[in-house]
């Protein structure tokens, strides 16, 4: 049986500065992150689709090839620049401040979705311009599960559009800062509430060191996100998230609610490998090994027994 | 087999504004929020070591008593008046200002634990000065476990004090501002490593509603604060907290780090009710059939099956 996840975001070119140093132009995007943290699942197919300039070195197209992940939707625009972003984390690592965006050949990204990715189960819509996030839905053939990532800016400036995507979606994942504004709620179980009447029948609001929620019906689910000494370098924990939750649910074709609890706990586990180093420094070498060894911090950090027949 | 808890803290007035309203003087104070929230433990003889001026009135007095809180040592300051606080809640719950605070009969308390609770198998020292948090120390024999609960202004006005204080017992619980102030690490993690050197073998970071971290040695445990609709009146969640954690360990007896888990799950627990009235109105209908459906929830929010062996 096949495992397809078909993944559209941005693949992108960062420069990153947080206390603890800065970067050059490293290996950045939405789609990229979520890519290496979805091919820990060894028996998913993930395919990106996205779009890149000629500066974009063949080193990088050869890390996403050996995590195998199919790049036929990966358009390589002659003459074009790569999407560039740079931004400095605040000592708190809460924070940051975009310090350049270049929008290059993303600005008139028209994107294609190869034949053989057109029937993926899964489709994980990275945060990038909702019209690109339509036009991927409109030429997928009923996937199993739309998952949407989104942010702020496209609240404040194409807010419509927005609405039309979410419409669409099955799942939404967004920070808790993002709910409260797409739901003018404070409480995050009131926002989940509004946001599930817009159309996605599962929210999962991300609250960064703070943990994740799943909200489903009446029903709520929570994944911490592991107490750490030291965050390096946030960039790309959220789309590394994304990745482990899309990840998982196409790896085990299960997209009930239990299968999604299981989901965000791999979704978290893996966005706490990505915080360690620069950039996708540390997806990079990350083994199967260190993955489940985590996964058993996971379980003792949150499982208790408490008899409740007393 | 006697399962005594002694609960030193204030007893007080409170006035509370949150954007939901406001209160006139209201019964308030640590001892009170805590000894409440142990009193959900039946097994649990939980005495109070603090100090009330005349005006306290005696409706109050037979609330803690029906409680089956013992009172042999609350003082009653002849002519005196009961401390008193007021404070306002901002719109996000999360700070508050403090409008007023008279210590009254609080300034000159000389704490004296009834000969009774000197053999306390476990001690909650609730927020206070350090110097009567020392003087009930000095007072008990050789307890099971000696908790302490501190905040902020006594680490900018005694902070020599607090430290002999903070020497001298088994578990802390403080706040994450509060762990980062008293260790100078931003980590939580090494900010719990650092207050482990100063004494307490547990450290508990409270995070509002985000949970609650338990560390020992090597280990974390993390109790999340259940998500809900409203909270209504945060004042007395971390003493309601604290009540659970001791109260739970107090009816059982076993002071071990399993144990401890489960304490601070029941301490969550109950600090969600807390906050869902005015003061201590909640706790004061409170009912053991709630108590354990809402355990339930709190099971299904974090409790997950992911098979390690694959």
């Amino acid at each position: 049986m096949s495992h397809k996840l078909l993944v559209v975001g941005t693949v992108a070119f960062d420069a990153i500065e947080t206390p603890f140093g800065k970067t050059d132009k490293i290996l950045g995007g939405a789609a990229t992150y979520i890519g290496l943290s979805a091919a820990q699942f060894k028996n998913v197919n993930a395919g990106i689709v996205s779009v890149i300039g000629e500066d974009f070195p063949q080193e990088y197209i050869e890390l996403l090839r050996t995590n195998n992940i199919d790049l036929s939707g990966l358009e390589t625009v002659k003459g074009g620049k790569t999407f560039f972003w740079s931004g400095r984390y605040h000592n708190d690592m809460n924070s940051r401040d975009t310090l350049d965006t270049q929008l290059n050949v993303l600005a008139d990204f028209q994107p294609a979705v190869p034949d053989h990715f057109k029937d993926a189960a899964i489709v994980m819509l990275g945060n990038l311009h909702p019209a690109v996030q339509l036009s991927v839905i409109d030429q997928v053939n009923n996937p199993k599960l739309i998952v949407l990532d989104t942010m702020n800016f496209w609240m404040d400036t194409t807010w419509d559009l927005l609405q039309e995507v979410i419409a669409k979606v099955d799942v939404i994942t967004i920070n808790d800062e993002e709910a409260r504004q797409l739901s003018g709620e404070y409480s995050l179980v009131k926002a989940a509430k509004k946001i599930n009447e817009m159309g996605p029948k599962y929210v999962v609001i991300k609250k960064g060191e703070h943990g994740a929620l799943l909200f489903y019906n009446e029903e709520m689910f929570f994944a911490p996100a592991l107490p750490l000494e030291e965050v390096f370098d946030p960039t790309g924990a959220g789309d590394t998230f994304a990745g482990g939750f899309s990840g998982y649910l196409a790896s085990t074709g299960d997209i009930s609610f239990e299968s999604m609890k299981k989901a965000i706990i791999h979704g978290s586990n893996l966005a706490s490998f990505c915080v360690e180093k620069f950039g996708t420094e540390r997806m990079q070498t990350l083994s199967t090994n260190e993955v489940t060894e985590r996964l058993k911090h996971f379980k003792a950090l949150t499982q208790f027994e408490i008899n409740l027949t007393k």
